[in-house]
């Protein structure tokens, strides 16, 4: 009999989660992945055109688990004007052993949401400035809330500025998550963002740069999660280019349509180190980065829909 | 809401459909095909070792319909000796204009083996030579039972050999298909159901040949359903080599792991007609066939797997 779970019955076990045990699960998408412990096919996609949208499949499974999972996500991006959330989604988990599907988790896309802050939070844990001075969230929607709120107790700074092109929606990302304990600033222009925060998340769906590499100081470290799927951009090539070390979750994914995927074909990162995440997790740290700057690049690996899954089963089985 | 059918509802809509109407649905399955009008990328898939299995993701949309779907099918088989069907599997349909998911299918798999008998007689419709003599069917499993049960109404032929490996399955096969009105003859070698038989269904996982070309007669035809991913073959190379037709459900699908792929691949049908179904069923039959041998290869297409959805959910909203 397959079990199903509704999004408020998800919600509240990712809402009433340790976030040290959510890093735990994903840390370990990412070891499988990058120590080729998991069997990961390439993305599977749908592009519609009217209205606009797209579909991601991920799947695969870590070898010796007892579960293979299918995880479905789409877009839309002009649902909000109809009432409806953009993004949309579930996740299937089959039993690895015979195919039978135990559980449905329709999740409507949330536990997409929750494994990308949680990865952005395990690349803070490691590549950090080891004094933060401020955080710098580029982008007013979901995941910038939820990339600022994994950063608890992770990074010791509650000083962060926000830029956006919506002022409405850094209004109300202000009153947000000045309740969780953030002291918020809006900047006017994300130059002066980019100039006095040394660690910066861009959660953007932008086509092209919007921060450049003149601005950024030493030693910063940049995370971006926005360019999952071709043609999105929101770093200027200069900034790949200059960073010392560049960590992503998939060497594959993201040379083919991640944040470093133009810089790569360009030939500017040639000689670059450019490590998965998965081995920085493994090794326990970066080596030293001092006056480095430092850039992740996520584009969402199905260890992670795998391991977010079994998270939520198995408090469920508690 | 999703809305969610089990198995029982499912099966139950597809006993009481009419096989005209089934049939309907499926050609334009793959006249939308063969015309361009659908977006199908290819088959996603897993494969596992110990025990064995494979699961196939097929998904897709056809422009100007109202959903996208994507049906997940496994084959793990030693399931029965554990009292599981090897055959498992779902389909989701997605609303197309906004990703939100309406409805799931929960066949376990068995809109698949619909959707595939019915192509089935979908071939035999416009390839079955005009006088058949005998029925020959190649195993003995569900796909064996299914593709002759549609075939009713469409071939004026009750008589029936069938010939496979387990003859305790051949047994049950022999007294279930005989209920249905069809006069069952087991043969003891393929050979002579090859021989005695001008329209032939192979439905099989074998792994190479097991019919062969000289024993096949003129005007006969032969419809194979096996070869339905890498590695499997059921017909003897020569005898599409003989060929006077060669019909595909898709071209590139059969071409990369159908029947066919390892005689294109040989260089063996460089010169042969090989066409789609869809433009079969467009253009209303095939060229003259009087003594010529024709083949089907048919891999399965997510635009069976859209239309049987399509199906289901029209009969449920009438």
């Amino acid at each position: 009999m397959t079990k199903i779970l509704d999004k408020t019955t998800i919600d509240k076990i990712i809402n009433e989660a340790s976030h040290e045990d959510l890093i735990t699960y994903i840390e370990k998408a990412f070891t499988a992945y990058s120590s080729h412990n998991a069997i990961v096919p390439p993305v599977g996609s749908l592009t519609f055109n009217d209205p606009p949208g797209d579909m991601h499949i991920k799947y695969g499974y870590v070898r010796d688990d007892a579960h293979y999972v299918v995880k479905i996500a789409s877009g839309f991006y002009k649902n909000p004007a109809l009432g409806l959330s953009s993004s949309n989604g579930l996740s299937l988990v089959f039993n690895q052993k015979n195919g039978v599907l135990e559980t449905i988790l329709l999740d409507e896309g949330s536990l997409t949401n929750i494994r990308t802050a949680v990865a952005g939070a395990i690349v803070a844990k490691y590549m950090a400035p080891k004094n933060v001075k401020a955080i710098g969230i580029i982008g007013s929607g979901i995941q910038a809330r939820l990339q600022l709120k994994y950063l608890k107790n992770i990074v010791n700074c509650t000083k962060v500025i926000v830029w956006g092109i919506d002022s409405n929606a850094l209004q109300s990302y202000k009153e947000e998550m000045s309740k969780e304990g953030f002291d918020i600033e809006i900047a006017s222009e994300s130059k002066r963002l980019v100039r006095e925060c040394n660690l910066i998340i861009t959660t953007t769906p932008s086509e092209s740069a919007i921060i450049f590499a003149d601005d950024i100081q030493k030693g910063t470290h940049i995370t971006a999660v926005g360019a999952d799927t071709h043609g999105k951009q929101e770093l200027d090539m200069a900034i790949l280019e200059k960073a010392g070390l560049i960590v992503v979750d998939s060497l594959k994914q993201c040379r083919a349509h991640g944040e470093i995927h133009k810089a790569v074909n360009a030939g500017l990162l040639d000689n670059h180190q450019i490590i998965e995440l998965g081995d920085v997790v493994f090794s326990g740290g970066i080596p030293g980065k001092d006056d480095d700057i430092t850039v992740a690049d996520l584009t969402g690996i199905a260890t992670q829909d795998i391991q977010i899954s079994n998270f939520v089963l198995n408090q469920l089985s508690e």
